[in-house]
C-alpha cells in the first residue's frame, strides 16, 4: 500500500506556522501611536481644548496665537499636526484659516484606548 | 453727600486682572501630555496591549521579548516609560519581574480626552 502524503495530517503546522503574536498587531500599533504622539505635547493639547471651547466650535487661527503665548508659525505648525493626525479640521476662509474638532474624533481616540 | 468708591463696581476689572486663558491650563497640560508621549510609540502599546490581554493580568517581562522581537533591555526600557506614566506596575517576584496594568488608568487617560 502506498502512503497518501498529501493526505496526512501535517505534524510540523506549528513549526511551519508560529502563532500571531498576541495583542494588537505591528501596523494598527503604528497607526495609533501616531495620533498619540500629535496629543503627546502640552502646546496641542492646549489648542484642542481652546478650539473645543469655541463659541460656534470653530477658532481663527488669530485668536490661537495669544492664550498661548506662542508666534503664529509656532501655532501653525502645531495645527498642522493636528491636523495630519486627523483630530483638527482646517478651513480657509479669505485671509484666516479657522480650525474646528473633527466630529467624533477624540471619542474615536478614547476608543483606541478600549480596544488595546 | 460723599462717594462710597469701596461699594462702587470696579469699572476696570478687565485691565486689573486678565480672564485666564481658555481652556485646559498650562500645567494640567504638562501632566496630560506626559501620559500621551508615553502611549505615542508603537512597541509601548503593543506591551500595554500584551499585558491586558493576558492570562491572570500580568505578564514576565521574560514573556514579553519574543512577541516584540526586542532584546530585553530595549523591551524593560519601554516598560519603565509605562510604569514612570502610572499606566504598567511592576512588582519583582523572584528572577523576574511582573507587569500588569494598573486598575482604570486606561479609562482615565480615555477620559482626559473628554475633559479637554
Amino acid at each position: 500500500m502506498t502512503s497518501l502524503p498529501l493526505l496526512e495530517p501535517a505534524a510540523d503546522t506549528a513549526a511551519c506556522c508560529p502563532p500571531a503574536a498576541p495583542g494588537i498587531g505591528a501596523a494598527e500599533a503604528q497607526d495609533t501611536a501616531a495620533v498619540f504622539k500629535a496629543l503627546a505635547d502640552p502646546n496641542r493639547l492646549r489648542l484642542l481644548s481652546i478650539v473645543k471651547g469655541a463659541e460656534g466650535g470653530e477658532s481663527c487661527v488669530c485668536d490661537l496665537t495669544e492664550p498661548l503665548d506662542l508666534g503664529q508659525p509656532t501655532v501653525s505648525h502645531h495645527l498642522k499636526i493636528l491636523v495630519d493626525a486627523g483630530l483638527l479640521r482646517r478651513e480657509k476662509r479669505g485671509t484666516w484659516a479657522y480650525y474646528s474638532l473633527v466630529p467624533g474624533a477624540l471619542e474615536r481616540t478614547a476608543g483606541l484606548l478600549e480596544t488595546l
